[in-house]
């Protein structure tokens, strides 16, 4: 399968669009903010350069993907103000695969955008300058040093390409009925996994290493884990409810067993460790700053865990769309479109029962990087 | 009417295409190409850059948009051989109005971009960066001093708005039964319409002149005239047929007359004079060459004039696709998407018969400048 062509969230505005079912991405952002502002204040302010490059790789086309930029623009215009400094002209890049709708980010999403920054902050057309980089983050995408800041957030745990090895000599699945890494899988699928992490983790290092200059920076935001085990159920079992949901429809005959059997996500949540490792090994970033969220499959705030009652069926509901957002392109590719109203009925039912004794969570890892000089 | 909204070319690959219907531009762009040759290898001899930005303006969505980029690392590529130079990086910037269809370009025509490149010159993703920019280019793209060479070809006859003062003061339109300046247009239109050019490629040029530092190129193409008079048959006639064919319909009943009479093309087709002195008055460039093209109204090589015979219909029919693909976001617009049929229909008939004695012809304008240091 290539990734390329069949990864992306789903587009348009209806009611399973990434567009309105991304609050998990917004709320992975809006925590990380202090973060950002933190970052970006510190490169700013190092040098004060006239122009601000910044990248937002994985940008997706919906509610979130002027978010960053915007709140970064917010960032140095206040500090500009603080100190009495003019504002640098800022050129962002907004990237993401080439199956993304960038035509809708340019018809309905950039007006909107300058008319609320020229409104808010008085930036103008002539200070904001954006452009679509359609390719994949895991080589080049732009020329040597000509960046300053690059953030990701929610995309580098989609691998480059379902790994290899996940059949043996015969080309008979080893990974027989599981869409991803499960208790049960053998070993050599777990390897198989962490090699393509690795190998993928490390280009998309070496590739943003040319494109920032020493002392250029890097905000990451990625689904990880806190335990060692990469079938671990805080990194796993969205997935395994979701291997579930197929394999109910393979007994009911809606679709065929094999084609389960050689489905496997091109999804890696890495441990700090490994992210840490991999860091360390490539060589040119240095690790500044690592830390762990928490976020609710349902994207809802946290809540007192004690005492909390919640819709459990509002909630599996919000999963549902979720997940399906961001995993329909590929289901569909592999199962055919038919299946998928069905298939996430069922998923639903699943996360209803999963989350009976509260809310499930997806651990977020965030690392933010210096270029090495 | 907001042309930002409404102009843009007929997206998709049906029958009534841009990228099925734009043989004009390609041979405009083909008979420029040895001047676009010249200006990129005197700017890259210059200095030699490490890096060469280069920006599109008004690049549409077709076979025509990656023509110049591909001729220009073509060129380059050639250039360091001959001198065995590195290759410097190429970071190129395709720019047209948010309504263009920028997907198909990143979706379908990147891939086979690269891959040609590639495969023909050994120029590899890591070497040539591609970004899109929806905007009008009537106002700043770029950020200071970031292009060092900027081509246009076939966008900047389109105007940034239908010009106002084409109504009288109580609202009754002045140049009724006409889309566009016509020998009985009244004195006040031309005036109106002059007007409008020259804000609009006044902002053009100060836009560009900020965007390219010193030595900084542009090569531009774009309709225009060898006449002084603006409602010269060489450089109207194709919008006059259109007029005849849109009043047929209003005899017929099949549109009302109001919307015709209110109805005018956001597009200027300069003299020479007009252009050299709009370029002079505005100052930042410089004028280096000027050359007048001539080519046929259905996109065909030049013919010899005394002895071709040629199949009138065919060549009516080329003529009225190309048209239909650039004016009917407009037309369609101001008349509703089902006259669009029959108004072509009959404007295929006026071309037979205006081409009864010979091809029409469009004179294209080519100006090349260089910013004043």
């Amino acid at each position: 399968m290539e990734v390329q062509q069949f990864l992306h969230m789903n587009g348009g505005e209806g009611e399973t669009s990434y567009a309105n079912n991304s609050t998990l991405q917004r709320m992975a952002i809006t925590k990380v903010r202090p973060i950002v502002e933190e970052v970006i204040l510190d490169l700013y302010c190092t040098s004060f350069p006239k122009k601000l490059s910044i990248a937002d790789l994985g940008c997706s086309s919906g509610p979130n993907t002027l978010f960053v930029i915007s709140h970064i623009i917010d960032t140095i215009e206040k500090k500009c103000r603080q100190l009495g400094h003019p504002l640098p002209e800022f050129q962002m890049f907004l990237n993401d695969l080439p199956g993304n709708d960038f035509n809708t980010i340019f018809r309905y999403m950039l007006p909107s955008f300058y008319e609320k920054i020229n409104e808010e902050k008085g930036v103008g057309l002539e200070q904001c300058f954006l452009a679509g980089v359609a390719g994949s983050f895991y080589g080049r995408l732009f020329p040597s040093k000509s960046l300053h800041f690059i953030h990701s957030s929610n995309s580098l745990h989609w691998l480059s390409q379902v790994p290899q090895g996940l059949q043996d000599e015969m080309g008979i699945p080893l990974n027989k009925g599981r869409i991803y890494l499960a208790k049960t899988s053998p070993p050599s699928v777990f390897k198989a996994y962490f090699a393509q992490f690795q190998r993928d983790f490390s280009l998309f290092l070496k590739s943003r290493s040319e494109e920032v200059p020493g002392d250029g920076r890097m905000v990451l935001i990625l689904c990880g884990r806190r335990n060692s085990d990469p079938s671990s159920s805080e990194c796993s079992s969205q997935w395994e409810l979701l291997a579930q949901a197929l394999n109910d429809l393979v007994s009911q005959g809606a679709i065929e067993k094999e084609k389960v059997d050689s489905f496997n996500l091109p999804y890696y949540a890495p441990s700090i460790q490994e992210l840490e490792s991999t860091v360390e090994k490539e060589g040119s970033f240095s690790l500044d700053r690592f830390e762990v969220i928490d976020i609710n499959w349902d994207g809802s705030e946290d809540d007192n865990e004690e005492t909390f009652e919640f819709d459990k069926l509002a909630s599996a509901q919000n999963v549902s769309k979720c997940i399906r957002a961001v995993s329909e392109s590929m289901l569909a590719s592999q199962f055919g479109e038919v299946t998928i109203d069905e298939l996430f009925r069922r998923y639903e039912q699943n996360v209803v029962e999963y989350q009976s004794n509260g809310k499930g969570k997806f651990i977020n890892l965030v690392i933010c990087m210096t270029r090495k000089g």
